[in-house]
């Protein structure tokens, strides 16, 4: 299959990372019909509770690029600034096939 | 939502790595229909050739547990072992929520 990943994960500023989490499912939402959006699940670490994470599909890395300049997604990001500590973790993957995406089941 | 997630890799043994990410997709296929086997995703590494990665989104612990003892996951394990040269990273995770599976879009 064509596509693009990505897992990473961003660290919190103490005590926040609930309300990171909270705009980063607001940033899901504003996503739900981004082109080629495929998959954008938030999660909370199991072992850190500093760290949240994002798991992400689009349907190639243009597509990932260009979400990151919706003024939505942009209001959203300057809101988190503030939340944020520091990167995480950061993994660029090429999805190769699976299953549990409208993409990979037909 | 309720759930577990995993974002791990896998070091394949060098040359192996096209080998392991076709064994990983039998074993998705093997997964499709697994009880609480949400997404089940084999991705390659963008810059390291001998990572295999999956992403795994389960309706619970127990789920991706009893997976590991299916059979036929268990005899792909078998032929997957010379594969693998190592362990790679495993980020267990909570998702929170999202867009992209069946369970988050309800």
């Amino acid at each position: 299959m064509a596509g693009y990943a990505l897992c990473g994960s961003f660290r919190a500023t103490p005590g926040e990372a609930d309300g990171l989490a909270a705009l980063l499912l607001e940033a899901a939402e504003a996503l739900r019909e981004a082109e080629g959006c495929l998959l954008w699940l938030v999660n909370r670490a199991a072992d850190d509770p500093d760290a949240v994470w994002v798991m992400e599909v689009w349907s190639d890395e243009a597509a990932h690029g260009a979400s990151l300049g919706l003024p939505s997604v942009r209001a959203i990001i300057d809101r988190a600034r503030p939340l944020i500590a520091g990167p995480g973790e950061r993994f660029e993957l090429q999805p190769v096939g699976g299953h549990g995406l409208p993409s990979t089941d037909t």
